[in-house]
Parts: C-alpha cells; sequence; structure tokens
C-alpha cells in the first residue's frame, strides 16, 4: 500500500522495508482500536473549529466504525506493504468515502497519532491491573481470615528465625499490593495527558481545540508543550514499566516463597493438582510451573524497562524513530503484569496449608528472642538477656 | 570491636569480614546521623513505655548526641572490625554509659534499625531533590522569559522540520520537569513510612508504641505488617531508582541538545568559559564536558536500578543479607541525582544563546508544512495540499 | 491435545495453561526443525545401542522428515493445547506409526532435548552472523578504498579536535567488526556443546553413546556433566547476547555517525533516497530511519540480556521453569542482530560522501595540535609548543 | 593545581569541578601504578625514537620511580583540584626535573594514556582471576574426590527428581568454571592490544614506535586504528563484564544451593562457624552470609554491565567524557569478581556434607525414572513404562 509521503515511482528498498515495520505492524493491531478512538475524537474536533463540515464527519465516523467492526472480525488486517495503522486507516477512508479521507490527517502527525493511542492503550491495561490488583488484595484477606491463626516460622537469611503465623504472611503481600497500588496511580496519572495536537512535536498554526479533544477521549488533562509531547515518550513508559516491576516484585516473592514451602523438605503448603504440570520422564512429578513462570516476570519486565530507558537517552530532543521500538516492551510489560496478576490470584485461590506440616516446623529455637523479652519484663537489660539465652542455647546443643 | 552476637573466643574469618563489611563501613558512615536519629527516637519510646527510666533516657540521649559531634568532626570512624554502624554505636554507649548501652537494642534489630536509617536518608535526599527540582523549573523559566521569543528550528530524525523557538524548547524541559517532581513525590510519600518497631522482620512480644516513635521522626505513618517492612527492601528503593531515571532522563535530553547545538557545525549557543575544560593535546579546545558528564548519569542509575531490581528478586519472604548490596545504589543514586540537578543549573545559567547562528538556522524548508496549512485553510483537503507542496519543493530541487 | 504426563481425566487449569505455553509455542515453531534435527539424532543412536531396531528407526525417520515437510509448508502449527514442540511431534508419530512413537523419547527428557534445539539455533544463527560480519567488514574496505583520502574533521566531545579521513573512520569499523568477530567466535565455541542425553539434568541409567548423537548433530564435543548442562542454561546464552551487544555497539556507532553526519549542518554524507522515509505531515522530510532503527537494536538486546542474566540467578540447581522464559529473548535477539548487521551492509552501500561539505569543513584549528609538533620537532618541549599555539588561538579569536 | 590547559587567570567553576572529578580521583589512585608502567613505556619509547634524550630518559624514569613509591607509601594522594592522574604525574616530574617533564606528554593524549592504564588494570586484575578459578576448580575437584559418592537428590523445580550424587553436583560447577575461564581468556586477549600512540584518536604526525610502547608493556599488538582505540572504550569494557557475569553466574548457582541445602529443613551441609554471623536479636542464629553476599555479587556486575553498555551508546565516534563513567564500574567489577572468588573457596573449603542428612533425604520416588527404564531394558515403550509405574505410584499414594 502507498506511503503518505510516497511519489509516484518512489520505493523503498524492500529489505530495510521489512526491517522497519515487521513487528511493528503486529503492534499497530493491538492499538487499531486505540488508534480509531483518537481519530474519531480528533475528526469531531475538526468539525467543531470548522476544518470538516457536517457530511464529512458524519462519513469518517462511519468509516471508522467499520474498521472497528472489520477489527473486530479479523478482517483488518495491517501486512507488508503498509506502513502502519495510522496510513492504512487513511487510506481505507479515501478509497471508500472519498477526499474526505484526505483530511483526517489535518492538524496532526503520525508522532502525536501514535503516541495518542499508546497513551489509550496504557490507561485502559493500567486500568484494569488496578482492578485486578484490588481482587488480589481480597484474596490474601480472605486466605488471612481462613487460615490466619496458623502459626508458620519466620525466616531470616532463609533460617529459621521467629514464630510466625499464617496472617503475618499472607497480609505482608496484601500490604505490598496496596503499595504497589498507589505506585501504579501515580503512573496512571503521569499517562493521564492528551498529546493530540501536538502533532510533529511543534505544533501547527491551526487553530486547534486541545481541550476539546483530550476531554472526548478521557484524559485529565491537555500535556501542552508539544515538543514534551515527543520528549515524554520513553519516559512515561518507562515510568509505567518501573510501577509493573513494583508490582511483579510482590509477584515473585510470594512465588518464591510458595516454590520454597512446597518442596517435600518444608512441606508447608499443597497446590490444587489441576495446577501442578507432569514431567516426561519422571512419572512422579508434580511441579508447580506456574509459579515459576510467574516469578521470572519481573526480570522481563526489568529488560524491557533498561531497553526503553537505555534506548531513549542520548538523544536530541524531538522524535527520532528509535522510540518506535519502545512500543514492544510497553504493550508487552503491560500484558505480562496483567496475565501475571490474574494467575497468582488462580495459584491463591487453590493453595492449601498443611497444618501438621507447618505445626511440627515449630521448633523451639524460634522462641530464643521471645525468651530474652521476657527476661527484659524482669528488667534484665537486652544485651544481657541475649547472652543468657545464647549460653543456654549452646550448652544445649553441645550436649546433643 | 566485638560483634553484638560474638562468643568470647568466636572470631570470623578475617577474609570473609572484609568482604562483608568493607564498602559497607564507608556507607553506614553516610547513614550515622540517620542512625542516631532512629536510636533517639527509639529511646524515647522506650522510655515512655517504661522500659527506660528517666536517669537511662538522658544519659542515652546525651551519648547519641556526642556520638554525633564526633561524626561532625570526623572522630567517629567506622573501622575494619566493626561490624556496622548499629554496633558500633552500642559499644560506645555501653563502654561509656555501662549497663544503659545494653539496654538500646530492646525491641529492634538492626533489621529495623538499618531500614529505618535508609529512609530517613531518602526523606532528606528526596526532599533535597525536591527542592532543586523547583529551583531548575525557575531557571528555565527565566530562561523562557530572557530569550523566550528567539527562534530556533525544529528537529525530527535529528533533521530540520517545523518552526521552533527557544520558549517551546526550554519550557519543554520545565515541563518535563514538574511531571518529574510528581513521581518523585509519589516514592516519597511510599518512602515516608516507619519499619522501626517491625525487629527481625516478624515484631516482639514488647509492647511498642510504633505510632510514637514514628512521629518522633516525622514519617507519616507506620509499616505496620513487620514481615512487609524486610520485603519492601528492594522494592523502595527500586522506585526511589525509578523516580531518579525520569529525572535524569530529562536532564539527559538537556545535556544531549546541548552538546549537538554547541558544536561548531549548529553554533546554537553559547558557554561560559569557566565551565568548559581543556585538552592536553589539542591547544584550541573548549569542551563543555559538564554536559557529557550530566548526559551519562541517567546510565549510571539505570545500571544501579538493575542491580537492586535484580539481587532483591528471587529471594523468599524475610531478611536475606543479599539486600545489603542495595544499600549502594541507592545513596549513590541519590547522591549522584542531586548533584547533576545542581550541575544543570549552573550549566543553564551560562548558557547564551547565538542569535546569528540561530537566526541563519531558519531556512525555507522548516515552513512546508505550514504553508500546506495554509492551503488547508483555504478549503484545499490536507494530504493534496501536502502533495502540492511536496512537489514544488521537489522541482526547486531538481533546478539546482 | 494430549500431555505426556496426563493422566486420563486430569486437566490443566485452562488460563493456566495459556499463561504458561502461549508465547512459547511460537518460539517451539521456530526450534522445530532444530528439534526433528535433534530426534533423528537421538533414534540413530537408539538404534545403534540397540533400543530401536531397524524397521523402528526407519519408521521414526520418515515421520520426522514428514514433520519437516509438513512444516516447510506451514501445515504443523502448534496451537493452544499442544504443551510444546516435543510433545506434538511424539504425539505425531505415535498416531501414525504406533508404538514405535512412544520409545522415542528413551533417554531423554524435554529438558535435554529443548536445550538441544535451542543449541542448535543458537549454532545456526552464530555461523550466518559470522558470514554477514565478514560481508560487511569487505563493505568497509570497500568504502575505504573508494573514498579513503576524502578528508574530513575527527571529534572529540563532540568538537572538531584533529584532522581525520574517511578512511581512518570507515576502518575504525571494520577494525571494530574484527574484534566482535573473535567474541562471537568464542561464544560459539562455548554453545558447540552437546547436552543431549544429560536428560532432566541427572542422566539415566540407559547406557547412551552421547559421543555418537554429538557427532551426528556436528557439536565439537560433548557437555559431560548433565547437571552443568541444565546449569549452563541461562549463562551460555547470556554470553551469546553479550557478543552480540559487542556487535550491535559497532553497529550503533556507525548509525550514530550516520545521524550526525547526515544532518544538514554538517552535510557530510548523503543516502540514497530509495532508503529514506518521509514524513506524513512535513513534504520536505527525507529520513534516515533505518539507522535510526539500527542504532536502537544493542538497547532491545541488553535489555534481553538483562531479563536472561537476572531471570536465572538466585535459582538452585537443576532445571527450574522460570528457563523458559530465556528462549525469547534468546531467539529474537539473533534474529535482531542478523537483520541489523545486513541493514547495515545496505546503508553502508548506499552513503555516498559529500566532498564540498567535507572539504568546507576542514577549518583551521583542527591543525593546532599539529601545529605544535611541528615546534616539538624543532626541539621545543609538547608542554610549551602546545601554550606557544594555544595562546596565539587566542589571540586570533579575540581580533574577531 | 594547574590543569594542562589551563589559563593563567582561567579557573574551572569548583562545583561543576568537583562533580567532574571526585570520584575519579579515587579511581584514578588505583590506576596510577599502571599509569607509570605505561608513561615509563611512553618514555623509553620516545628515547628510541630520538625525542628524548639519555639524561632526559634517565630523568623521567627516576622521577616515576619516584611517584611509584610514594604511592605505595601512601604519599601521593590525588587531591580535589588535581585534574586527573596524568596531571599530576606531569606536575610532579616538570616541578622536580624540570623541562623533561613537559616533554613527557609528547606523541600522547590522556585519551590513549588513560586507555592504557585501564588495560594494563584489566590485563592484571583477569590474570589473577584466571588463577584463582584455577585453585577454585582444584577445591571443587578435592571435594569430589572426598566425598564425591555420597548420594544427594537431585532436584527439578525444587522437587526431588532423580537420585544425584556428590560427584555430579560439585564437578558441575568444576565444569562450569572451566567454560568461564574460556570466556575470560577471550576477553583477556580482546583487550591484550595496546592503544598507546592513537593519541586523542586520530593519531599524530610524529614518528611513533607504538609496537616498541606495545612490547615492553607486555601486551600481545597494538591497536593499530588510533579511531578504534577510542571507539572500543565501552566496547571492551562491557565484553570483560559479560565474562565476569558469567563467572559470578556459577558462584550465584553455588551460593544458592548453599543457602538451600543448609536450611534446617534440608540439612545436608554444614559450615564451619567461624565463617558463619551472628543475630543481633535471636541469641541462636549462625547464617551464612557469605553465601548471601557472594550471591549478590553477579547483580552488582550486572548492573555495572548496564551502565556501561547504555552510556557508550548513541554516541558518536571518537571520545567523549560520558565514557570516563565507565571506570568505575569496570575497576569495581574486576576487584569484585576477584573477592568473590577468593570467598567461595573458603566457603567450599569449609563445608562438611550431613552424611545422614543426605542419606534419609533419599525417598523411593526419585527412582521412578530408573524404575521406567528397568522396563525398557525389558522392551517395553518408554511411554507405556512411564504410564505404568506413574499409575502404581498414584495408587500407592491413595492407599495413605
Amino acid at each position: 500500500m502507498k506511503k503518505l509521503w510516497q511519489k509516484e515511482n518512489g520505493k523503498l528498498n524492500e529489505f530495510i522495508e521489512t526491517f522497519e515495520t515487521k513487528d511493528d505492524l503486529l503492534l499497530d493491531q493491538k492499538l487499531l482500536k486505540y488508534d480509531i478512538q483518537g481519530s474519531i475524537a480528533h475528526a469531531k474536533m475538526l468539525y467543531k473549529i470548522g476544518i470538516l463540515n457536517f457530511d464529512e464527519i458524519k462519513k469518517i465516523e462511519k468509516g471508522l466504525k467499520e474498521i472497528l467492526d472489520l477489527d473486530k472480525k479479523g478482517s483488518f488486517k495491517l501486512k507488508f506493504g503498509d506502513e502502519d495503522v495510522h496510513t492504512k486507516i487513511e487510506n481505507y477512508l479515501t478509497e471508500k468515502y472519498g477526499d474526505v479521507g484526505k483530511k483526517i490527517h489535518t492538524g496532526r502527525s503520525r508522532n502525536d497519532q501514535i503516541l495518542t493511542a499508546i497513551r489509550l492503550f496504557s490507561k485502559d491495561k493500567l486500568s484494569e491491573i488496578q482492578k485486578q490488583i484490588l481482587g488480589l488484595v481480597q484474596g490474601f484477606q480472605l486466605f488471612s481470615k481462613k487460615y490466619g491463626n496458623i502459626e508458620m516460622p519466620g525466616y531470616t537469611h532463609m533460617q529459621k528465625a521467629m514464630p510466625s503465623s499464617l496472617k503475618l504472611w499472607s497480609e505482608s503481600f496484601k500490604d505490598s499490593l496496596l503499595d504497589d497500588l498507589d505506585l501504579i496511580k501515580a503512573v496512571y496519572k503521569l499517562n493521564n495527558q492528551s498529546p493530540l495536537g501536538s502533532a510533529a512535536g511543534y505544533g501547527t498554526t491551526l487553530n486547534l481545540d486541545k481541550e476539546y479533544s483530550a476531554k472526548l477521549m478521557g484524559f485529565a488533562k491537555v500535556q501542552n508543550n508539544p515538543l514534551y509531547c515527543q520528549n515524554s515518550r520513553g519516559k512515561i513508559e518507562g515510568a509505567i514499566l518501573a510501577s509493573l516491576i513494583s508490582l511483579l516484585q510482590t509477584i515473585n516473592k510470594f512465588a518464591s516463597d510458595i516454590m520454597l514451602f512446597t518442596t517435600s523438605e518444608f512441606d508447608f503448603f499443597k497446590v490444587e493438582e489441576n495446577l501442578t504440570t507432569g514431567s516426561s520422564i519422571m512419572p512422579q512429578k508434580k511441579n508447580i510451573d506456574v509459579a515459576e513462570l510467574s516469578r521470572s516476570k519481573v526480570h522481563l519486565v526489568l529488560g524491557n524497562y533498561v531497553q526503553i530507558a537505555s534506548l531513549s537517552s542520548n538523544l536530541i530532543s524531538g522524535y527520532n524513530r528509535d522510540l518506535q521500538d519502545s512500543k514492544k516492551p510497553l504493550i508487552e510489560s503491560l500484558e505480562i503484569t496483567l496475565d501475571s496478576i490474574k494467575v497468582t490470584r488462580i495459584l491463591l485461590e487453590n493453595l492449601f496449608p498443611n497444618e501438621d506440616g507447618l505445626k511440627s516446623s515449630m521448633t523451639e529455637e524460634l522462641y530464643a528472642a521471645d525468651q530474652a523479652y521476657e527476661l527484659v519484663k524482669k528488667g534484665m537489660s537486652f544485651r544481657d538477656a541475649y547472652k543468657q539465652i545464647k549460653e543456654g542455647g549452646e550448652k544445649d546443643e553441645n550436649k546433643h
């Protein structure tokens, strides 16, 4: 399909074109519905300021909704030769509705258009992630309510340290998630600004109503400085990923605990069998792969974060095409995170304490600090109490 | 110096001890004043709940203030054989004031003690960073006010694209900084919870008044779940660093622009000579090393972030000593960032537009899109206007 | 499709299954031909040691070649419900050729099977990359031969520093590529060990001939310790990526130069128009996006490296399913790198020096150090010569 | 102290100077002896080509050796106001020996001088690391010889999988280390090229004998292209760090195993008490902090690698001062790695298998795959044998 900027006989080297667009077209497909949402808002704004007339805006809206329907059915597939989603949409409109299609791009550039679609995509996913976090918080609360007064050992340095409980343990994840939620809300707010109307990064001489289009798309405000719109690419995506990393660290901690506490040596928990997988060679195995694969996700998003932060640095102001490569790590990270919360919830709901195993693990040495505190309550200085208990313990040990 | 947990004849392998404490003691030195702050709050709380009497609390306060004074004079140096700052302080108090020193550790562990000191350090640095950001924002506003109406080319793909101005350019940094500030406020809030009283991560059987000690240290709230206190290590530090990265991305962008725009080929700006450095071999050089060295800082903090996020993952709940290695990247990153804002401000204040250079760079092709918009205003569709201008431009080019 | 380990009525939670296999099946499709190569070698070895008879090995070879043909036509697609490529192959053989299919897995595990396929994939791609590097080296040599004696300024701190030439410049990339090649050869050797026969990581009690199967697949040696086979996952992949990063740093440097040296301000080079892309809004633009998109690739592979190194750390010995998530960054990075060398070659072949631009940029200050050297040749100490030239330059400057 | 490029009344802004040199002076102190080694070689070469006379070379050698002695005694401390190690040395020579000091810099720049010192430092540390690896390899061999025939469970997915042994386990580390050694040798070779004589990156018009000075310093060859000398900064350092990461991954795996296998729940090993540390609050604790702190090191070097790879990308050819920030991650990483191997050796030598614990952990389910192989040896297909054993195991389980 012809590029917007192509001369009649111009032709981009084919291998170069593949290199530049291959993966990107798959990503653009995921952004299509958000791009349509942005295009409808832009068209309505052009009508409001008198650049499109009533007939034109109707045609454009009709055309864009057709594309949305085609996309739902899988019949609006971006393929090699399509430069990007924006171009394919403009070409569709022009073919079907004539000159009006040529007007949809008035006052915007693909630079602000893609940025708008990415922001809308992120808004959507971040909202969904917030909902899922609240669900997972409830999951931990329920777990705590059900099993909270079962005792378990508390560990430091992977060694038994102090008495703990399933309440303390499960609520640590709840509290962690609530902090993660706050960070995600902060980046949601950061992302919630409309770049539409910033054009190529230097605005336009047209009298666009940026407030109006922002409002139509549900953005909290307009990102006013058009150069900053472009310069925030890489930065806002990075901030989003950092907040996801925080959340995935919580999930990683939970998964790490599950992997240890379900070994036959610890045997604190059982997991429902339909969550486990077998081995192709060892008939006896029931592995909790889902914990391993949710444990690994923080590392994937960490790498994606490095990609975005690194590729967008040492570049001058304004759009640089390097930024295209930030789309994949952003989109993938949001999807990975959303899936990870969901499977964590399923895992939690299928996790059952082994009360016997936990009970027998509550061995004497866990209470040594508590014993020292008892001496403190009777007036001994803590350090002396500590020494007295320590020496007693060592005598006992030597007896064995 | 004797470790708190050491038996009379116990002795840690010396090379192992060096490995475990060498760098850490230097960092603890930086944390000393925050550790004292935490210790005073803890002691006052112990007095409030009746574990220390009036005489004891006075001695402790006196002793801690002495240490603070010694530290200011550089006479309280941590050195090899001192396990850590906490131990050295306890030993000082015990030596000088007797048994009361042995009581200071009642109801806390080095786990919550170091965490408290780190949080206080971060609070302090993050506050200072916020102030400095506001100063830099003012700097860009002033620059815009002074020089804003000078025109400059706007670039995309490092090619001249559209007309821009020093106003647009300098205010893009201002807006970027204000967004960075919001992120830093969010992590400041996250960090602003007191872990004191969580002990080794499983609380104590003593009736500590955590609200009271939190209030004394100026924390907004208590971090209630003691296990989460430990599990948030690595997570909160990571979130802090991510917010610094955002800020350093802004500084990186500014420095990248400066490096390009001060080349003799672009020649848009001059920098005051006492900010430039020379070459040992090329007599003519006046290099703006400060822009290069502030450009590089985002990468340093990015690597530090990877350290913290990576080392704290795949670990089970509770304290693991791996976390000690998160202190250095945190402390260094906060210091690096603070210095970077300050030098950026100095650089900005010593930056002077070269009006002639800028004027002569405002060449005709920058106005091509604007010309297309003029045709749009007369009713032509944007795509047709674009084509008409494009073809005109190419004819001109061919004439040459 | 039924899993190898599945009981009659067992059923893995569907969302969990999607989470565990979704992306992985796409990757396995890319590995299919390498998996077949490994399976043929394994079957031949089983025949050699008497576990398969002549009839059975013929059937298996026939079946595996059928799969290879189907795959070429795109008719052997892995889809949801297929656990992985190994299982799908075993199931195909069993359905079509009966009991013999059930024997193909004798003495191996999916753990060593996937590792074998990954190693073969890497061998293949690394060989191709080595060839492409040599091609690119030739490209730079040719460029140097054609244009080498054209002078250009040499830069330090992005400022004009010393006289240079297109020969010096283009051959710097050639030398860099030759060093990259050495690193890639080193990791090729590291990767060139056969893990087949290590089974789940603890060998088997069968008398497998690992030397024989290794030889059939073209490996230089057997990786003998079966536990190390598993433990090297993440490590060998990481080493491969690090060598690719080195190569992509060379490409990044070239692309960075191109982006600067083709600005209208520098104007040292022109690029053939069919390698440039236009703008949707600015009719005049001819952007060299291919340089930007090859510049960004080192960052992508750097992030992929972080993923692999981070996810495989803090894990105990033996297979952990987290390692599955190292497949994607490995496979993508090898593909990205291969494409990047190819487009760099195309870019280089379509790069033309602008002799006038280069000539006029050879201004006087570039020769200051050379002037100092002339004084040195006459016996002055270098530092005094330097000062004399420096002061002269500054007087000249003050005259203007 | 006066900078080499400084005019009489020029003065660099003090805060800027601190920002630019603070950390760097500490690093330069570590490089001093390597810088002297490079300077001696350079001076001898200048004598060989007739730029220095016999008297001058003697004075310079004498002066440089004085500096070396002063440095050993700690009396040649770089401090604020010294620009860098090169400048301080030149100034010392000039003060003490007059004009000859002004000649030492003839034909070189601080750009190639620092690069030379860094390469020499890396050569030295990489050699030492290679020796230490061989020592550690011996350690594992000895361990295997002593304890190799003790059985231990093999794990996959952290679950008991197959029978293993201390031989298999300890030799997996030995094999891993030998592969790491090969990678380190490859980067040693890469690093083993002399950049001296490349000056600022564009050579000199003097007839330097680069082969001669390279030979004096023990380099295997000259890095010929002067621009590539500069462009390889960041790249060679990155390659070195990647090879260290490989080695630290091996150490991380060992440390991860130790942390798990010394829990009271697993109880496979004991560690000599003088390697363990206690708790300030829990009298009973004996923690193996050294395993945790060697486990964390791969993450530190990974982050350092990100710093170097990221900060040196997106920069044009030639020296950019950003590169100064690659010194610290390089130097620290080499030191960290060297210490980590040493402590790992100490840990290994103080590790004792608990034969009873290991024996009792060799439970029946570990032999399930072996049982299936027994049926295979009798002629059953592997998949049918697998199913038969699996169903048997599940019946047994249901009985309980």
